[in-house]
């Protein structure tokens, strides 16, 4: 479990005492502030501010596009064009800010995306819990034996024992080490920003994560996707729950125009134009090459 | 006046109608909210909406460095240090977005603070409203025969008058040029997007502008200088003032190490320890150019 | 003619004299270096320096993956999978850095692209030159009655006519008195940060603009757009023609993934695959708007 | 020794090649281009590309300023003005990428500068190799007593000896258990994006890291200050020199007017010139608290 009573009590409080604003409110959100929402086993994500909602996109563009948007009908279909279209500016007027732990292997990925605030919790400075990730037993996947980059079947019987073993083990040992070296009982105690060195990569950090709703959503896109990491993607799958809440339209049309969507490139239109027209369109005469002609049948089902 | 009784309507309906909300709330901000402030003759600025309060920057930093903070003392000490000794992030964990209305030459100077978000009035969508920045005759300054990029004495009789008749003469001109070329009476009507480039650059334009405190902060520091081009530098003290009564101790620690603070060169902080050891120094023993030292002399008063 | 005998025998000196670098060279780009590429009236875009080539972006692919890299045969297939796969970090270890003069207007468009670095000629310290942008004949186009943000046919007879004659005299009107103003003779002159504003959109400024290939992707892919404005679309098309010559691979993948490619939403993609298996699919029946099956339908040709 | 004979034979072979180019050459640059700097037991810096010299940063400037900068007598009299009076534009004209080699708890550091472009060795599609950061004896630093981020004085005897044994003895084993983890002989063998989170934060990781000059000082200002962790501070020191050679007149304006410069504040100011004027300023009647007072001291020697 990953929130003391401590912590929990303290969400509680929070959520206890609203005050008054003249400013928007998304009420799909408000039922989320504070609440950690548990990803793998010890991590969590949760709400603790927000700006913005549907309107607020609507708003923003209509600044944009001042009287002209007299007649896009309503809200939901402005945000759909706006999506479909690409105009990225009004979507960036709504901000979030989550409170996330995760394991530091997870934090190295998601530190790539660039547009968006940070603020983690510093080894340097204090010292970290003894938390680590161990995957459950149906996460423990083999490499793939096709795509250097995936995983394969899940690893059983014994091997999965050892691996359990293993990672169990060394967190176990390091997290000691580290104890041991800074420990200034009897002796001087290393410096912390030394003595987090020994730490592995699966011990949890946790940080402030601040971003607009576009580069929201372009993370999520990548990261919710079937192609990356398992650690990263549950993730991003509690989060889309979130936003699904907060800014519905926006979200839907999320769902239509990125997540499920589908970009084929010039040759892959040329060759839907020729088998609508009935043409027999094979590998060899589509101008694609295996791997993308693989990926074109899997986009057709 | 800068506002219509529509638009004034308009927000005392905004203003009327509190909700309740669990996130936090900065009483002084909420004072401001969707309130026009004007600037120069026909632009204004008011605040949208805001996200944070000086507690979420501890907040914030206080995950960065987790148990350890418990030793200062209170929120305006730790605020003081993170801005004394540069720490960046927990300032970007407040937000706020404004309305703006300015000149189309102050909008460029503006935009070039890239680290923010702008959805502004679409010119090629709709059509521009009939108002233009006529500067104040105390405002008229003369270009500076010392200094390339700054203003000399006011100009006075008959220049200022010729001055001032030539910027209402060519702005009603080009503004019924600009609705003559685009008018479908009697003829197709040129596009908008390419009829706006008869349009002066002192035709009024409107955003909305999101940023960070710590974004801000740095817009303020050079845009409420006593270098920057006046008729931005009243925009960036009339933001200073809400941001005053947003983040107070934020506020007050950026005045004392930012916008009052001095930065000087080694070769400054070189020539007064010897001052200040008794040393005459004078800029031919200094180290300095006859620039540098008149910047200097400028500091010490 | 853009450009004066003097600056024409400048570029000539700059082309004419080689030295020595250890650094990757890309031959396609030395051609283009510092020669003007005629853009609109009096525009221009020219290469002043890169950094980088097809192989460089191979080279920081490959510390991304390492050893694994083997298995794929060549440079063009690699670069060919990371822009289908959306890998954008190895695009952005190339560079390029453009010297462009375009119309105010355009700079306005240009600028919101904010990944870049700009430095453009001040018109608070310097004095413009008597340049505007005036539509060629065949570019003087109607509003389009269909779409706000379009054009439509293009202006005729007297209404054209009447259109250049407004532009020509506005702006030489507004330069003059641009000039009468800033004039110190007899006079005090007018500050040149308070003059500028007197001018209008399409007198021509200049600037040094600066880009990783990544983000100079992303920006033509919607500014050479067929639904961009044409005055930035004739820039975004001649900046094409120079990256094509500059990373050949690159700028191949670019058109087959990015500028020739369709998004297809998930109903779309649930619609094709229904009339691919011989259904007969109808606006009504297709879970979309009657825009989005305009567009679909545009697609499929 | 960082690099195997088969690495210094590529770089031999890289910088035994050079060829014609048209672009600005800086010849300090071109020493440096592929040869690796040491740093720390295993990393390096390496320089990879650059764009820019000294005169880029003034003609991009010149292009800003046009015919004004006449004046200017110089281009390092002019790249001194520009980074006095914090214009970054034109410093951002110069770029480079850089091959760095580096522990993983040094590169959670570094990442926080968002303003760079990075290709990381992917430890989800390749194998790391074994190597570990284990300090020299005189750096395994004690936890500072008075600052919760400092080092205190070094570790010596039987408690130095120890954590040596256990850093060295906890990556041996980490690493062994990594191998065994992935190993596919007689098992399936472990996906490595899971195995790697075995592997201690000292491990080390490389990547291409490509920066902007205005925002690599940046950088280099708060990582090769006093109070940056020693470790990236190795590699702050190694690239500066690296940058003196490279652009020689803006480095030195970096030294003085950054490097070596102090920012006092409002009330520093304020005392200063009671101090100049005869007065004994003591904490007391200094209006600063005591931190700041002592910070104070410390400036004034």
């Amino acid at each position: 479990m990953p929130l003391t009573q401590d912590q929990l009590d303290e969400i509680a409080t929070l959520r206890s005492s609203p005050r008054e604003t003249l400013r928007s409110v998304a009420p799909g959100m408000e039922a989320h502030l504070y609440t950690a929402h548990p990803v793998l086993d010890h991590g969590f994500v949760r709400v603790i501010d927000y700006m913005g909602d549907d309107a607020a996109i609507c708003q923003a563009a209509r600044v944009s596009y001042g009287k002209g948007t007299r007649s896009v009908q309503n809200d939901e279909g402005l945000i759909r064009y706006l999506m479909r279209h690409w105009h990225s500016t009004p979507f960036e007027m709504c901000e979030v800010k989550l409170h996330v732990k995760l394991p530091v292997f997870v934090a190295r990925q998601w530190i790539r995306h660039r547009t968006a605030n940070v603020n983690e919790y510093s080894a340097r400075y204090s010292i970290l819990d003894r938390e680590f990730y161990i995957p459950a037993p149906g996460d423990l996947a083999a490499q793939s034996a096709v795509n250097n980059q995936g995983r394969g079947d899940v690893l059983a019987g014994e091997e999965a024992a050892r691996v359990l073993e293993i990672l169990k083990g060394d967190s176990t040992r390091a997290y000691d080490n580290y104890e041991a070296m800074i420990s200034d009982e009897g002796q001087d105690g290393l410096a912390r920003e030394l003595a987090r060195m020994n730490l592995p990569a699966n011990i949890y950090t946790q940080w402030y994560w601040k971003v607009d709703l576009h580069n929201l959503f372009h993370f999520l896109r990548l990261r919710a996707d079937a192609h990356a990491q398992y650690e990263i993607r549950v993730y991003a799958e509690e989060i889309c729950k979130v936003v699904a809440d907060w800014v519905p339209f926006a979200y839907k049309a999320f769902e239509d125009y990125r997540l499920g969507a589908v970009t084929m490139s010039a040759q892959m239109v040329e060759c839907l134009r020729r088998m609508l027209a009935g043409e027999a369109v094979t590998q060899e005469n589509s101008g694609m090459s295996a791997r993308e002609w693989r990926e074109f049948e899997g986009v057709l089902g």
